[in-house]
């Protein structure tokens, strides 16, 4: 419910989710009366889409730990409590990310040695996968942090995208060990001594090349990247639109450009993507935006379906501990 | 003599730079026979250029406090000592940003009561003129650092852009001031009584929207924001060329697109700004790309010129006594 369209989307990615997968079955959880209300414009199978009634909604603008507190019958916090009774196998919301990352955390618990969850999301790239750890969950990281995300990045980057032991590089201002800020040149360190298949420092041009599958950062720079890129297919269209408006040839050159347009920049679509993973806490948990489409919000749930299937955070939990006992 | 391909692109820039510019005459500082080799080329007045011979060559790769040491007849520490001396008004290289900026922080020393001298970037935007203050020089922050930066780019939005009353923005994670590490945090509390234009806490997305004049963060965020904003261009490019090869219609496609495509994608290119200015130090010193082009170099000379006219650091010397004077 705490989509910035609730609940017209999330209904839609619903229907598009099982029309899609026979895999996966969807509750929504919020107000029955407009869930049912949106669900009657589809036909459906109707055994593999239920409704959990919750009657708050935590809003957009308002303080996650508060938010949790005084709504517990929200959205939000109901779907979260279906995870963490078994109920639902996955968690997926397009609310606030603050309130979402709070609340699981709270709710689903962390896993065990596991110091802080962490948000990555997924970059465009000239070729391949490339996953920034983190973009928003921890603006204040220690080195130890850092190399836990770069634990549970590469899982997630071998498990859910198949890739191979994941090349990790670390997010900072030049190649050498040397080069970055106190925080990051400490963790180039343990990023050393990991065992994961750490290729060195990496720069902001690196990360759309793909040739790093994980990168790592703290989530102040992380998220500033991230909501850096989603803008430039924003700026990229108002540049267009402020071309054609400068008279009727350019209007006719970008109009026969349009579809070529179209094809080559849904790469910055982050629709494509389908929200972002939190790792590390005791359960699946994706966070969507605010305007996720259909098309998104399916994409999240296929992302929680693999997440599941993969048995991802047993998997993060043994490798977390693998890399304490190393370290002591 | 440091840049990628020199002494070509600067002589050519040299060239570029008196012909289209009354006001500029050009000291080409480096090794006296390949400078007047390329120079050959071109038919100029010569009472506009001159050279200054200096034997020695700072590489890319070198350890600038090492290299500014060891190298004492290397074109960047003579053309700077031109600076120091007044012979020169002020200073363009496209040599190894580190050496420069250490060798003009030490030759050229700071302004009075600059705790860290700055580099800032243009970037792009959907309208107007957006500078980051840092984009490098400093990783490690403090928010007193963080609030000469605002003064400093403000000063320089102001006299070099012409914009009244810059508006300034602080680089978070959120608009609300208790977003943000705990640098940012505190910096948040010195920008709102510092009788500075501050509009509150911007975010990545913000940068290219234009609506904020000068945007002040870390020279570790900054310089990651600015080089994979760098790369989207080579990254469309890429997109492009894989579209093309996918078949012969597409080929005509982009193809027919491609007039329109380098129109609008030029705000992308680095080259049409110019370099970056090193604000806080006694003189005028301006850092271009390893590859600028002949451009390129001539936008830093004007950058430079106009800076030098408008009496820039007698104006930020002024401003930030002034703070330094309202804090205590």
């Amino acid at each position: 419910m705490g989509g910035d369209n609730a609940p017209v989307n999330e209904v839609a990615g619903a229907i598009e989710t099982v029309e899609n997968n026979d895999g996966i079955n969807i509750t929504l959880v919020g107000k029955a009366g407009l869930i049912e209300k949106e669900l009657k414009k589809y036909s459906y199978n109707s055994s593999r889409i239920n409704i959990f009634n919750a009657e708050e909604v935590i809003e957009m603008h308002e303080s996650p730990a508060e938010a949790m507190r005084k709504k517990p019958d929200s959205s939000l916090v109901q779907g979260l409590k279906l995870c963490r009774s078994g109920e639902a196998d996955g968690f997926l919301s397009a609310g606030n990310t603050g309130a979402v990352m709070a609340a699981s955390l709270f709710t689903l618990g962390r896993i065990a040695n596991v110091s802080r969850p962490t948000i990555g999301s997924r970059f465009p790239t000239e070729r391949g996968i490339s996953l920034v750890f983190d973009v928003g969950a921890n603006v204040d990281c220690k080195p130890l942090h850092l190399l836990q995300f770069a634990v549970m990045g590469s899982v997630f980057a071998n498990h859910i995208y198949g890739i191979d032991n994941p090349k990790v590089g670390l997010l900072s201002v030049g190649e050498e060990k040397s080069k970055g800020d106190a925080v990051t040149v400490e963790t180039h360190e343990l990023l050393e001594k990991s065992g994961l298949n750490f290729i060195g420092n990496v720069e902001g041009r690196d990360i759309m090349k793909g040739e790093t599958h994980v990168i790592v950062c703290d989530g102040f720079t992380g998220n500033i990247v991230l909501k850096f890129a989603e803008s430039v297919l924003s700026l990229l269209k108002t540049k267009f639109k402020d071309y054609a408006d400068r008279g009727i040839i350019n209007k006719l050159k970008v109009g026969m450009a349009y579809g070529t347009l179209k094809d080559i920049l849904k790469d910055f679509d982050y629709q494509e993507y389908g929200g972002v993973p939190l790792l590390g806490v005791n359960g699946v948990s994706i966070i969507g935006h605010g305007r996720s489409s259909p098309r998104a919000i399916m994409n999240m749930a296929i992302k929680a379906e693999q997440m599941v299937r993969a048995g991802i955070n047993d998997i993060i939990a043994q490798k977390i501990k693998d890399i304490n006992e190393f370290k002591t």
